[in-house]
């Protein structure tokens, strides 16, 4: 029963935050009478909700409860006026991210318009191998997980995305020790992704933050800038985190 | 069964992101027997997670669930690079509300550190009649919620709030013929809040821009550049809405 309402509501996705009651139905393997009894339920609670051409949506409060009590709030409140900065100084893409097991989730993200090609988004993901962000992850990831990704598949987004374990086994290595990934055209031929670790009191890598440049000689120029928000975030979290949970992050 | 697995989640909050097993089981008023069955089985999903000292949060799955189809991403995304100009001009905090029921629920917010206080934040809610945002939203709200508003009871957090019924209700009229709410000190008398509609392409009012300053002569300044803001949001998610929903918001 409660798998069939985490069912209904994981039915509902970037590329699909609008479905019909038989879409979700399928999606979550449900009866369409027993999928249309429990949607008719979370949208009494205001976690679904129907639009007037019948389509149904995340509801308003499902958002309101879990990012009020999300557990990257405090990273993400720390880390969103060093991002402006930075965002204001490189133009383009600025992000933050987070592993989730084998992926990077991206928490947060400012964008110009007219700015150089960028795959992710808010709550988008992608492989820890493939982008920037994720290389730093994976390179301060449990050294299991590392064996795991390595082992692949390691999917090619373009022909320069590392695949080969070997090479991408010392490229983690050159991160842990140079403390920043520059990734060329790995998922975008066009776009570079920079990124360094942000580190909790503990020194613990909690996120990684990055910006996606074109793919030209000034990628590097941005890492001094990139590298002094990611020590200013860690500071600014270490301090004024407000719930009164532990000085390092969750993640 | 349903309603108790919304309970458990419904237990958590800006103030309470964290809560033991027994303090979940006691706000969703089930057995603790109950509430840790539930609760294993939601940390399964990934919806919750318990921490280390055996505390639980809102799992970072559920927050990607609601974010990635959230049903103010598509406004929150055009939103953000004009709050990004908006707030490196006027400093402070600039905000984005939407009308939930009766509250101004806040979307997003820019702060800037030592900027003067606010007592918002994201995904944080105020009264409709208490905060500038919410004066706005309420003022183009539909009739019969008007008229709940004002029939009370109206909190005043300051001597400034606005709490005289015929009083609100020509404030009202002055911000549906002016376009503007210039709130002084009705939250904190430190503090004013300016906000302005944000219109669909059929005109409808679906969310009101703000900035909190400080209560001072300066305040009516800023009412051009949020003005100006307010229109480049609206014809620019009019245009890129990434999902093919129709061209209006949701809100």
């Amino acid at each position: 029963m409660l798998s069939r309402v985490v069912r209904i509501v994981e039915a509902f996705g970037s590329e699909t935050p609008a479905l019909r009651v038989s879409e979700i139905a399928r999606r979550a393997d449900l009866h369409v009478a027993t999928a249309s009894r429990l949607i008719e339920e979370l949208v009494g609670y205001g976690w679904l909700r129907k639009e007037a051409d019948r389509r149904v949506r995340i509801g308003v409060r499902l958002w309101e409860l879990a990012s009020r009590a999300s557990p990257t709030l405090g990273l993400r409140e720390a880390a969103m006026p060093f991002l402006e900065d930075l965002h204001a100084v490189v133009g383009h893409h600025v992000q933050l991210g987070v592993r989730e097991e084998r992926e990077a989730l991206f928490v947060e993200r400012l964008s110009a318009p007219g700015a150089v090609i960028n795959l992710t988004r808010i709550a988008g993901r992608l492989p820890l191998h493939a982008s920037s962000s994720g290389v730093v992850l994976l390179a301060h990831a449990p050294g299991r997980l590392q064996e795991q990704v390595l082992a692949g598949p390691l999917h090619a987004y373009t022909p320069r995305t590392v695949v080969d374990p070997g090479e991408l086994r010392a490229m983690l290595a050159d991160v842990r020790k140079g403390g920043v990934a520059l990734c060329r055209g790995f998922i975008d031929t066009r776009a570079t992704g920079v990124a360094v670790p942000l580190r909790d009191s503990e020194n613990t890598v909690i996120a990684a933050l990055s910006v996606i440049v074109p793919n030209d000689d000034n990628a590097r120029m941005h890492i001094p800038a990139l590298q002094a928000a990611a020590r200013g975030i860690s500071r600014a979290a270490g301090v004024q985190d407000p719930q009164g949970v532990p000085r390092h992050f969750s993640h």
